[in-house]
């Protein structure tokens, strides 16, 4: 094997291929990434089992041939290197050779043959969708995955194709995340996708109108972007009906300006640390919610003012849920529809339809 | 108590005296920060009993008085307020209320009578440095120290003025780092003083000409830039006598360019890591230095360019001390001057002799 590259071409594929590898495997072989110089490509594979990233990029191929490096020293080697041409050549058995300017690296390789071969995917294309909106999808969902592992389930996000609609859904059991963007698309298809996989794929992401396509099997999923592919496994089981938990109807809707309430919450937040409660109180009524907090240290009390169509309320959250959900919404207004003191608060964008959060309320014994 | 401040200021203020207070002392008034509202100004100090730090701010006082407030809680709260006028006001025996436009927050407070008294110190000036010479001077020695407490006087930086020439001193028993500046001071005076001290108020300092003065006593010593204030207590015992540690002569002499040898170093130093030696061998003869490493992943060989005075050499080094040197240096050529395999390497500026480094070589039973 023997190959040119530009360093810094050689260095984004690396970066893309390691965000696959965890060192968290008991294979040593993963631990390295895979490399392969045919046909004019560099082929780079990183992967944990799990998940696997592929990267391709065009290179001078000398001589053809399969190696597997040492993913960390290989990278670090490569981002060191001065930003020029490097040329890697295996001078035997079991080392390569780098070679840039007068840099001159021999390194030792892992067998290619005991790199185990990614699952094969016939990729007949079921979405694309652009980067940019993949991204934000992701961004905009998976903070409300399960943390920990009593249903598996949770720990992933359902992606669904249902009546022209591309759905991203994430709940744990305490609050939902629903993201939606219209797509024409006939069939209807979901699968779960673990977390884990969706914030390394959100990493590879760009901002870009460039597309994404999708492909998915009974066990796993495949994201084509450009020369990299991304494949996961997908979680077993069913995932909760999510729209069944959804309230359709409120008694009152609550207006209001998504960064000044964020600004309350998280100061009264700051009040809302003992036993770990993070106890906020709303007490909504005309055009004021008024945001309250106790604690040994000392006690809030926010005003924020609203547009508020129905009777007041007055109701409690966990303040780490609010403040997740508005950190990760964009627009500037926001709506909060309420039903009753123990029923679900549903929280969308004053313009659009295509984000739904629904937060629990948390019951408190004086609700005063 | 009653004072009204821009958010921004006191803001500030707070995240300067809070580098003083580290949270590892057990008396848990240290925990809070000291305020004082007296003649149109409030002082704020924070303290690990080591170091204490305190800054004044005009304010408008409309009713004098001191109390303590939790340094994390009060910080984060008057971070998150709007940016605008803050209003504190002492509302009863142990609370404190934050108005800020329709944020309201009442904060326990803790009794200022508690709060230890700062060390007096009769501020008769020994010396006056630019903020940017002293932030310089610091940055360039401050990574020499010694980092265990094995012996104690070495996790100190002497502060030295002597002839007319203010210097700085650190040294671990490895390696010596040296920076000098010239001053007009007739008196000779020494001390050391913490590493922690010193970090502290390099984060302090800014990159301008403002000045800093400096006041010793026996025991302790006085930074006093602008409206802050920071005092600490000194190292006891003698610092090693440095001087006579730095050889006068030398048998060759090196010339590089800083940036291609630190880039060789840090490629080869990623081939060096078997056993924690990070060793690296030079082997210097007529105009090439040449980098070697050697471990089980592989070896690296490295080549710069140099001018070489007098005869090659063969020698051997923690690449993780020279790294710690080049990457400190700002200068683009350095100086190395040598006198034999076991003797120590002495790195200057090749323009200036305000910077000087000595590291001891490693001796290698085969040094080929």
């Amino acid at each position: 094997m023997k190959f040119l590259i530009e360093k810094s071409l050689l260095q984004e594929a690396i970066s893309d291929v390691q965000k696959a590898i965890t060192g968290k495997s008991t294979l040593p072989i993963l631990q390295g990434i895979y490399i392969s110089a045919k046909d004019g490509l560099l082929t780079l594979i990183g992967s944990d089992i799990e998940v696997s990233i592929e990267t391709k990029i065009p290179a001078n191929i000398i001589e053809e041939g399969e190696v597997v490096l040492d993913s960390k020293i290989f990278g670090e080697i490569i981002r060191k290197l001065p930003n020029d041409i490097v040329e890697i050549t295996e001078i035997n058995s079991n080392e390569v050779e780098l070679k840039c300017q007068k840099s001159n690296v021999q390194l030792v390789y892992l067998n290619p043959k005991e790199y185990p071969t990614l699952p094969s995917i016939e990729e007949d294309v079921v979405l694309s969708v652009s980067q940019k909106t993949l991204k934000n999808m992701i961004k905009s969902t998976i903070f409300a995955i399960a943390q920990d592992d009593t249903r598996p389930i949770l720990t992933g996000v359902l992606l669904q194709v249902k009546e022209n609609k591309l759905n991203m859904v994430a709940l744990d059991g305490f609050r939902v995340a629903l993201k939606s963007e219209s797509m024409d698309c006939k069939s209807n298809k979901e699968s779960v996708i673990p977390g884990k996989t969706l914030n390394e794929v959100s990493k590879i992401l760009k901002d870009t109108d460039d597309v994404v396509q999708i492909t998915f099997t009974k066990n796993h999923i495949l994201f084509n972007f450009g020369n990299t592919k991304v494949i996961s496994r997908l979680l077993e089981g069913d995932f909760i009906k999510y729209e069944s938990i959804i309230p359709k109807e409120h008694n009152l809707k609550v207006t209001v300006n998504r960064n000044e309430i964020l600004g309350c919450i998280e100061r009264a937040s700051l009040m809302a640390k003992d036993g770990n409660t993070n106890l906020v109180k709303f007490d909504i009524s005309d055009d004021t919610l008024v945001v309250t907090s106790n604690s040994q240290l000392g006690k809030a009390r926010e005003e924020v003012q609203i547009i508020l169509q129905g009777e007041g309320i007055k109701i409690a959250f966990n303040s780490k849920y609010l403040i997740d959900v508005f950190k990760t919404m964009e627009e500037e207004n926001i709506t909060m529809e309420f039903t009753s003191t123990v029923s679900p608060c549903v929280i969308r964008n004053q313009d659009s339809d295509n984000s739904v959060y629904l937060l629990l309320p948390v019951r408190v014994a004086n609700n005063n």
